[in-house]
Formats: C-alpha cells, structure tokens, sequence
C-alpha cells in the first residue's frame, strides 16, 4: 500500500514542493515550476500533478496537535481530473479533509496554475496508521 | 489539459522508466527502484505509481504504425487504487487501451511489484489531439 | 456511452428526484428517500447516489439559456467517494461545472443528507453532444 | 457510507439484476434491460451502470463458504468509464476481487452490452465490516 508520509520523502524531495499552509484538515502546498517537471510540450507533467494530489491530501489529513508527534496514512485510492494546464510560475495545490473517522478519511484536492485558474481536480481516500487515529498523533 | 505525450519528457526522464513493450493498444513500462523514488518509509511514492499509470495509459492509446510519426493525447481523468507496495526490484507497469474512438480513448493499468504482487489499479481517459485519431498519426 | 439527457428520463423518474435549483454551471437535485432506495441495512444505496451523482453533474453542465432549446452530454467517467450515510428524509445533491470548454467539462458534486452531513463526494467529466456546445443549446 | 449487501435489497429488486456466477472473488450479474433503465435517449442510465458496478464489487469480495452466513462490506470509493452503450438485451456485469485483507479490498469490474461489447469499466475499494473479514462469514 503507497505509504502517504506527513514529513519530507525521497521524492517529494525529487518533486520540491512546499507546505505553505498547513493546520487541522486543511494544507496548501506550492510547487515552483521547473523544467524538470515538464513534458515534451513545455506543459507540468500529470503525474507533476498527480503527485501534488496525494502528497496534498495526505497532509490534510494528517495535520497533527501536538509538536514533534507525527500521524502518518495509507492512500486507498486517488482520482484526478485534468481540467487546465500550468507551464511556468507558481503551482498551487489546496487540499482539504472532508469526512472520516477514526480509520477512514476523505479528501478533496485543488490544484491552481499560476493564473489562479483550476487546471486539476481530484479526490482521496486514506487509512490511517496506528496511533495516528487522533489529532495528537505519536512520537515520530 | 495535462498533456502526455508519446515520446520522453523531461519528467518521465526524471522518473527513468524504460518502454520494454509496445504495441498497438498495449505497453509494457518498466522502472527500476531507487531510492529517490521511495517515500521516508521506505515504499515507491504514490505519486511514482501514479505517473507511471499516466503515462503508461497514454502509450496504449498512441502507439503509431508509421516509423518517424507520433500521435499525443491529453489525460481527461485518471484513477488509482493503491493495493501493495513496492520497496526494491523492478516494478512492472502494463497498459491496455480497452475502448475509444477517433476523439476519446479508455485505458486500464496494472502495476506489479518485484514479486509479481498487484501494487496498483488505474484506469484513464484521454482525448486524442488533433492529427492522431489515427494508428498512422502525423509527422512528429 | 451512456447518454446524460437533460431531461426526464424513464430511470430518472424511476428514481424520483426534483431539480429544486438549475442555474448556469450549477444544479440542485432533491430525493425524497422512499423504502425502493434502501438497501438491507436501511441505507440509501450507493447505486442511487452514484444515480444523483451522474444525473447532476450533467445538469451542472447542460443549462441552457434559450427556453425550449435544450443541450446533451455523454458521461466519460464518474467517480464516488462514499463518506457517510442517509436513511431518511431528503437528500440533497449539489453539483457545479468547474471548468472545460466547448466539448469536454468537469463538474464537483456533493451528496448532502437531511442533517446536511456529507455522504458522498463525486467529480465527472462530460463530452457534449453535436450542438450543445454552447449556453444556448439547440432545438429540443 | 453507503453499505453494500451480500443480498437482495429494495434497491437491488429495483434494478432486477440476477447473480448467474458466484465464487469466491469472482461474480457475475446480469440485467435484462426494461423500459425503465433506460435515459431519454433510449440508452441504459449511467446510474444504472454505477448501481451494477457497485452491486458487483461488492459481491465479489463477500463471498461465503459456510451456507446461511454471509459477509458484509461497505463502498469506500467506486470510478466508472462509460465506454459504450446498451439498448436492448442483456447487460453483463463482470467483478473480481483483486487484492486487499482482512480490512479493505480492491476490486474491477466490467460491463459488456448484449454483442459482448465492453460499455463500462470501473474499480471500487471496499471495507469489510466486523464479522466479515473472513471467508466464513458470520451468522446473518
């Protein structure tokens, strides 16, 4: 099962975005536009896009209370609908939690291109790990 | 419009997978695990599994018969759904267009691990652009 | 490909919903839960959200400016997120076109039930139909 | 959540499907299409197609080996792609379980048209509720 980590990774690190905002059910993270994340038509790659997705809708539901502790979740499963492109500037990806419980949650993710204008849209479903059921989450 | 197109990108580069089968409606894609790839837990990202899905998906529909010519499409939408993980090895991503005509075109992805386990599902729409809605399609 | 109609449909009616709101990139569908859209266990079954989910992120797209002129989107792909519950009462289903152009578009959809919680989230993407390409429509 | 019985349902009985195949992962339905699962334009109703994915996924992954017990799941998530169309005849629906535990399980699905033609793809996550985890289910 893909692993969504709450906290740098290998390739997040590979894809360079950044947590911008980030509190309970709710994160934005913003991508600078580089060449390496480019297709042959100088457009941000899906997979760019896809990536951004799941990391985003991760983090909204792993926002955790308490300093030091982490919460940590499973993706299920992603949905992205392409609907707009971004070929430079700042890419914006908003992501909020929207319902769950203590196992399951659920996540809706926007994603901006430097224009403002929705260039994807997807949703998520995630299973926590144990200990990361609450807010509090565990020591890391 | 995420853009995928039949031929290397500076992402997919990014990425390193190798085409090991192509044909018409069908691909083969194949990645070599390395550590760039993988999230701090150790798994290949989602966000690794869900390029390769999207770009895989985007070879089964626009594989073309004439030497030197391409055929490009635009992903509408893609699914994922994350059913195992993938640490090491040679991760196995295959392809199949299922249904389409001249504009549209639907595809189905398998993702398998090292052991041959099912790590991931997807399906896809693309729209093709124009000048490919033919095996033939255009001069690149 | 299954055929959105804007309209009165034999399944549609089956169903039973009532457009209680219809707008430009913007729909509210009503359901009266009855006992023929429970399943055992009590609960509205997700055939009949993901039926309100389909219906309304057709309408969403297909408003139509000129009265008797009507417009027609096939659906190219729906996806649900089952996120809690109805039993009883109404159940409101909330849908907006979010972006696209003259041929393709994507709406968001929210399932509300009588307590106004969230049991269900979908996006879609629609192809129009020869002639409803645009807010005016074509004779019906 | 939506749950989605291992039997019949006022939903279920609604649509009219029959279960023809049934084993462990695997299941078939098949609906002989009626006046009223059809859109204005006289095609099968996306919804219809979604309530059969739904239905079927579900089957798939609750099957039971021990008679007069059953297993029970709920949808987390199900996508659809509407590839074709069906008028007349019977629609055959076929799932399969593809991975998952004693938690959550992934599962495709097909739907063929009378002609044998695919018209629908789609995947679905499920949960499984207590008492359900294994193969022998529990008591009803």
């Amino acid at each position: 099962m893909s692993i969504q980590d709450v906290a740098d990774s290998a390739f997040n690190d590979l894809i360079g975005f950044e947590i911008s905002e980030w509190r309970e059910d709710y994160v934005v993270l913003e991508l600078k536009v580089q060449q390496k994340h480019l297709n042959r038509s100088g457009v941000v790659h899906g997979g760019v896009i896809a990536t951004l997705i799941d990391a985003a809708a991760g983090f909204a539901g792993c926002y955790c209370s308490v300093p030091g502790n982490v919460r940590r979740a499973f993706t299920l499963s992603t949905t992205t609908n392409f609907c707009g492109q971004a070929r430079s500037g700042t890419v914006r990806t908003v992501a909020r939690r929207r319902a769950g419980g203590r196992k399951i949650y659920f996540a809706s993710v926007e994603v901006f291109n430097d224009e403002g204008v929705l260039i994807a849209l997807g949703d998520a479903t995630y299973r926590y790990r144990a200990g990361s059921e609450t807010l509090e989450g565990s020591p890391a």
